[in-house]
C-alpha cells in the first residue's frame, strides 16, 4: 500500500536549508510577512477560482517532522541543533486570506503569511503546491460551468490525472462547479456525489450487447446508464438500449440514460435523442464523454445537441493546457522592514509591506473592474494608481469597496468557520455571477484592473530607487 | 497532517459498480485479459518512456479495501455479499509487462494484466493514474536529457506540480534522465539526490545582498550556490558573489555556483562567465532557472551559453503542454474468448487476445523501426502487416527480435528482481541509444511502425466481421 502523509521533507530542499542558514544566525524568529498571488490568468482567461485553503490550513495546523524526516535530513547534513528545532516544528503564524471560491485577479494578493520568519519560509512549498493546483482545476471547472449552464457537468479525470495530484482535482472541480465525480475516495472524503457505471469492457464481456445491458440492468435497475458505442452505436448499442428500456418499464422501472463516449457527439446526440422519443422514452437522458473541454461543450450546447450529462477528464484535471497556475509566494516585509524585489520585467517587482486588498462594486452590486491593493494600515482610500503606468489614476471615492483578506489562521490555529463545501461551491457562482460578462469571455477577456493606493506607490517607488542605487 | 494511502476506493466508482454487477451475476471469476497501451506519442514525439512500473506493482500487491471504505460503499447503496467480497480483496493475477525505463511506442502493448475478470477489473483505474503520469513525465525528462547532454538537470518543480502528483513526478524525472530535486520528500523515500540552496527572500531578508550572500556562505561553506538577480545581476548579484568567492578562498573554500532566474539567460549566462573567469574564478559554476523546457535548454547551448546546471520547474513535472498520456486499458480477451472494441475511427479498434510484443533489431543493435505484435503463442513471426492498411506488409526474417513483455507480476506477488532507480534511468538511456535519431527528433519525428502478425490480423479481421454483421 502507498501512503503518502504530507510531512516536513514535503518541500523544496532550499526551503530546509534556508530554514538551517536562519537559525545559525540567530534570524529566525524575525517577523516576516509573504504574499500569495498570481500573475497570468490561466487558459488565457480574465480570472481564477481561489481553491485549497482549507486543505491547506489543515496541513499547516500539522505539519511537522516525523522520526525519519529528521534521521533523511541528518544523513543529508543538517546541524543537530536545527534537527532539534525541527523535532518541535510547528507553524504559529497568521494567515489572511480571501475566501476559498473567491474571484481572484492576477497581482493581487490573494494570501498573507505573517510569523517568524524561518515558520513562514518552510510552508513556502506546500503552500504553492496545493493553492496552485487547486486554484488552476476550479477555474478550468468554472469555464465550463459557464458554458454549460444547468447541464450535468461530472469529472471523470482519476485515470488520466497526474498521479495522486487527481484527489484534489476532483475536490477542486466541485468548488469551481462540478456536480459529481466518479473518483470514489475524494467523493468519500469530501462528501461529493459519487457517479458510475459502466465502460466498454463491461459490454465485451458478454457474448452480445444485449445480454451486457440486460445484466447490467438487472444489478442496477434504478441507476442504469448503458454505454452504446461498443460496437456500432445507431445499428446497436442505442436500439439494444431500448429494447432494455422497455423490459425494465414491464418492471416498473426506467432506464435513466445512455452514455456516448465516441464519434461525432452532436450528431449521434440528436440521432439517439430522435429514436429514443419515438420510443416513447423521453425520459432517458444524454450523458457525452470523450475529451471535453469547455470550447467542445459550448460547441455542442451551440449546436442544439440534446445532451443533458458532460463527463470530462482529462481536459479537466489536468488543467490543459496551461496544467500549472503560476503563483508565488514573495517576501513583502522582514523584521519590520518594508521589502521588495527588483525586476528588470517591470511588472515582476513585487509590492512591500502588510497589505490588504479591497474588491469594488459598481452601483448595481456588480463587480466594477478593478481591485485596489493599499497598505492594511490605511482605513480610506479615495484614489487608485497604475501600478507600473506613471499619472494614470482613477477616483473609487463613492463606490462601495470591501475588503478581501481575512483572518483565518491565527497563532497556527484555523480560526474561521470553514463552510460546507456545497456552500463554497454556491458562494464560487455567486460570486461569477457578480463578474461582468466581459471578464468571463474566453476570447480576450477584458482585462479586469489592479489599482495601487498612494501610500503604496510612494513606499515601492522609494525602494525602487534605495535598491537601484 | 493529511495522509493519503491508496486503497480499493482509489478508483472511478464505475469500476466498483461492474465488479457488483459480476459478482451478483457469477462471472467475477471469468478469466480476463487487458492490455495496456497508448496511442499518441506526448510532445508531438515519436515515443514514451515505460516509468511507475514498480510503484504500481508494489501498489497493488498491497491493494485493499479499508474498513472505512467499507463502511463509505455501503452508505452508497452497494450490496452486503459484494462488500463481504471486497473486505477480502486482494489482487491475485498476473502482470506481464516491458521493463521499467523501456522506449515504447503507440499502440503496441506495455504491459499485459491477466486474472479473474472482477479483480482485473478492479486495478484499471489505479494502473492508468500510476502509469500514464509517470510515463508522461519521464518521457518529458527524456528530451531534456536529450538536449542537456552531459550538463546537469535538476527537478525544481514541487511548488507548480499538480498537488500530491510532484511526489511520482520527480521520481519519474530521475528514470528519464534527471540528475537531482529540490523535493525532499520523493528524494527520502526513492534515495535521490536532493539539491537546494537559497531563493530570493533570502537575499530580500537582509539589509543588503552581500551580507545575505556572506551569512548564507558562513552556514554552508561548501556548497552554496548564491542566487544573483534578486536586484541586479550584472552590477549587484555576480559582483557581490565574486566578493564572497573571494572570501572564501582565504579560508580554503570554494563557492559552488551562482544562480540565475529571471532576465535573458544566454545573455547574463556570457557575461557572468566572464566576470567570473576574470575574478579567477573558472571553478563557479552557473545554474539557470526559469521556465525552462527542452526547447529553452537547446537554445541556450546552441547559442554557447555557459551553463552548467540547469533547474527545470513547471514544464518538467506538468509535462506540459499535454499534461497527460492517453493510455487506456483495453479487454483483450473474456473467459476464454478473443474480444474487440469497434470503433468508426479504423485506428480505435482493438486487438484481441493475449499478445506478445517483438522489437527488432537492424545490424548493427539499434531498434529497427519496428515493433511486432503478436498472439503471445506464436513462437516464430516472419511477416508483419500494417494494421490498418491492406496488403502493406514487412518481412522481418533475418532480423534479430526480442520479446518486451516479462512476467513481473505472479498470482499477485512481484516476481521480477526490481532495478534500483540509478539502473533503470541507465537502461533508459541505453535504450534511448538505440533508438536512432529520426525518431527522437522534435520536429516531425519519424514514425515508428507498430506490425501485426499475420495469425493476429486474421483473428482480428474475422472479430470485425463477426460485430459489424
Amino acid at each position: 500500500m502507498l501512503m503518502l502523509n504530507i510531512t516536513g521533507t514535503y518541500t523544496d530542499k532550499y526551503e530546509l536549508v534556508m530554514g538551517q542558514a536562519f537559525f545559525m544566525t540567530g534570524r529566525m524568529d524575525q517577523h516576516a510577512v509573504f504574499d500569495y498571488f498570481y500573475r497570468k490568468a490561466p487558459f488565457n482567461g480574465g480570472y481564477a477560482v481561489f481553491a485549497g485553503l482549507l486543505d491547506l490550513l489543515k496541513i499547516l495546523e500539522g505539519f511537522h517532522f516525523e522520526k525519519d524526516d529528521l534521521e533523511y535530513l541528518k544523513a543529508q547534513g543538517f546541524h543537530d541543533d536545527y534537527l532539534n528545532y525541527l523535532k518541535k516544528f510547528r507553524f504559529t503564524g497568521n494567515i489572511y486570506a480571501s475566501k476559498e471560491g473567491e474571484i481572484v485577479f492576477p497581482a493581487c494578493p490573494i494570501l498573507r503569511v505573517e510569523g517568524a520568519l524561518i515558520e513562514t519560509q518552510l510552508i513556502e512549498t506546500v503552500l504553492l503546491n496545493i493553492i496552485n493546483f487547486q486554484s488552476l482545476i476550479a477555474t478550468k471547472a468554472s469555464r465550463m460551468r459557464l458554458v454549460a449552464k444547468d447541464h450535468v457537468l461530472i469529472d471523470f479525470g482519476l485515470r488520466r490525472a497526474q498521479g495522486m495530484g487527481g484527489y484534489h482535482a476532483s475536490h477542486a472541480a466541485v468548488i469551481g462547479g462540478f456536480d459529481a465525480t466518479s473518483n470514489t475516495r475524494t467523493a468519500k472524503d469530501y462528501d461529493l456525489q459519487a457517479s458510475g457505471t459502466m465502460a466498454h469492457s463491461f459490454v465485451q464481456c458478454y457474448e452480445s450487447e444485449l445480454e451486457a445491458f440486460r445484466t447490467f440492468a438487472s444489478t442496477r435497475p434504478d441507476d442504469c446508464v448503458l454505454i452504446v458505442d461498443t460496437y456500432d452505436t445507431l445499428r446497436s448499442g442505442v436500439p439494444n438500449a431500448i429494447k432494455v428500456a422497455k423490459e425494465l418499464e414491464k418492471k416498473g422501472r426506467r432506464l435513466k440514460g445512455i452514455r456516448l463516449d465516441s464519434g461525432d457527439l452532436a450528431y449521434l446526440a440528436k440521432q439517439s435523442r430522435a429514436m429514443l422519443d419515438k420510443a416513447g422514452l423521453p425520459y432517458v437522458k444524454i450523458a457525452a464523454s470523450n475529451q471535453l473541454d469547455e470550447y467542445l461543450i459550448r460547441s455542442l450546447l451551440e449546436q442544439k445537441a440534446p445532451i443533458d450529462v458532460f463527463g470530462v477528464g482529462t481536459n479537466l484535471v489536468t488543467g490543459r493546457p496551461d496544467a500549472a497556475l503560476d503563483g508565488v509566494y514573495k517576501l513583502a516585509q522582514a523584521d519590520g522592514r518594508s521589502v521588495i524585489k527588483i525586476s528588470e520585467n517591470v511588472t515582476k517587482i513585487t509590492l512591500p509591506d502588510k497589505k490588504q486588498v479591497w474588491r469594488t462594486f459598481d452601483k448595481q452590486g456588480l463587480f466594477l473592474g478593478a481591485d485596489v491593493v493599499g497598505l492594511e494600515r490605511e482605513k480610506k482610500i479615495s484614489v487608485m494608481h497604475h501600478p507600473f503606468v506613471p499619472h494614470q489614476s482613477f477616483a473609487i471615492k463613492g463606490y462601495d469597496t470591501e475588503p478581501i483578506l481575512d483572518l483565518v489562521m491565527d497563532k497556527g490555529k484555523i480560526v474561521y468557520d470553514p463552510k460546507k463545501l456545497s456552500e463554497t461551491a454556491r458562494y464560487c457562482q455567486d460570486r461569477l455571477e457578480m463578474l461582468p460578462a466581459e471578464y468571463k469571455r474566453f476570447e480576450n477577456p477584458h482585462v479586469y484592473k489592479v489599482g495601487i493606493s498612494s501610500r503604496l506607490k510612494a513606499m515601492r517607488d522609494r525602494l525602487i530607487e534605495h535598491y537601484r542605487k
